[in-house]
């Protein structure tokens, strides 16, 4: 299906669920047929660019008649993924952890979340909505023996980097990194950076460009 | 100081935070100067990326010398508008929101959480450490009363819209939204995403890639 797989860039990447968003809005409101303009005026991608990223992918659209809403959002979301199954341990069960451990999100894009880890002992043996928190001594096992694939971390940035060597060494191959350190992974290991303050940082620019 | 001010992309912008985090590192650990080839290794960006960035708002290094880590960590944090106070309240006290409420970036990028608000009436008169919890019914007066600059938005997805719209209505200029829906603000309102739904998504195509 993917047409010259590894010439697909990042920046392709990161508009693949922009416009799994958009159509999962579009087809929730039974609209069945939409024009590379009408989703250029959605997302603010130009229609151009919107065209050039589908055939990436070998193109769905039929010239005139505008891509099929459904068949669409069905593609993208095979494109990304969404239909595979990882499972998933969360490393950090304080305050946003248990947040993010509670998300709506995982279970349709194929995260499961099967145990939960903290260091701190007074934790261990709660749960978050079912799901049990371990002590970090038990970390390296569980995954192994449960084959682990993706770990969420919630951790403090003092203690991220040993948590993230861990859950790599042990086998991990995927990791959603919620701390704000940057770190190098193996190549055959992703992983994925959610930047607060870098984003805190840029509405305070815009703030000040603005008043 | 700033050059050209309108012509700052917003790829810059995005790049200026995560110079501030590394430089931030550096500083921490008392390097003095830092060339921009080693920036570069740091970072990822190019050496000629960094100093073209810079160079948009003046340069700060000298060339053969590199740069004074400490300065430019400061400037940096000039021209992202930290020193900038931005009275804050926050919409949707639940476990997203208490936890973002807690998040210690907050005071060092001079935003100030002043009160929480929640549809819940059984939260109502709770606080988050030490921080109120406001009924919804309160929200534009207490906007209005306390020249609330920005608001933070973490209720679900249903009541977001309503939200932003209501606090923009009543004065707020900045919105730092957690919620998974696009919004077009007026003009002379910021805006900025955290998309956790994307960058979820983002790590599912990689790892279907790698698989």
């Amino acid at each position: 299906m993917v047409k010259g797989k590894d010439k697909v860039s990042e920046a392709v990447i990161r508009r693949l669920p922009v416009y799994h968003r958009f159509l999962t809005e579009i087809t929730e409101k039974n609209v069945d047929r939409i024009s590379s303009s009408e989703l250029s005026k959605l997302t603010g991608f130009t229609a151009s660019q919107i065209r050039q990223d589908l055939n990436n992918f070998g193109g769905f659209g039929q010239q005139g008649y505008g891509y099929n809403t459904v068949e669409l959002k069905e593609e993208i979301g095979n494109i990304l993924g969404m239909h595979h199954h990882h499972d998933t341990i969360l490393i950090g069960a304080g305050r946003l952890g248990s947040a993010i451990a509670r998300y709506n999100g995982f279970k349709e894009s194929g995260f499961a979340i099967k145990a939960l880890f903290d260091y701190d002992e007074k934790k261990i043996g709660d749960n978050v909505d079912g799901i049990k928190i371990y002590s970090m001594d038990e970390l390296e096992k569980f995954i192994k023996d449960k084959h682990i694939e993706v770990a969420i971390v919630t951790v403090p940035k003092q203690s991220a980097k040993e948590v993230i060597e861990r859950a790599i060494d042990s086998g991990v191959i995927g990791i959603w990194n919620f701390a704000p350190i940057d770190i190098t992974v193996p190549n055959n290991v992703v992983i994925e950076n959610i930047r607060l303050n870098d984003s805190l940082l840029k509405l305070s620019y815009y703030l000040k460009e603005r008043i």
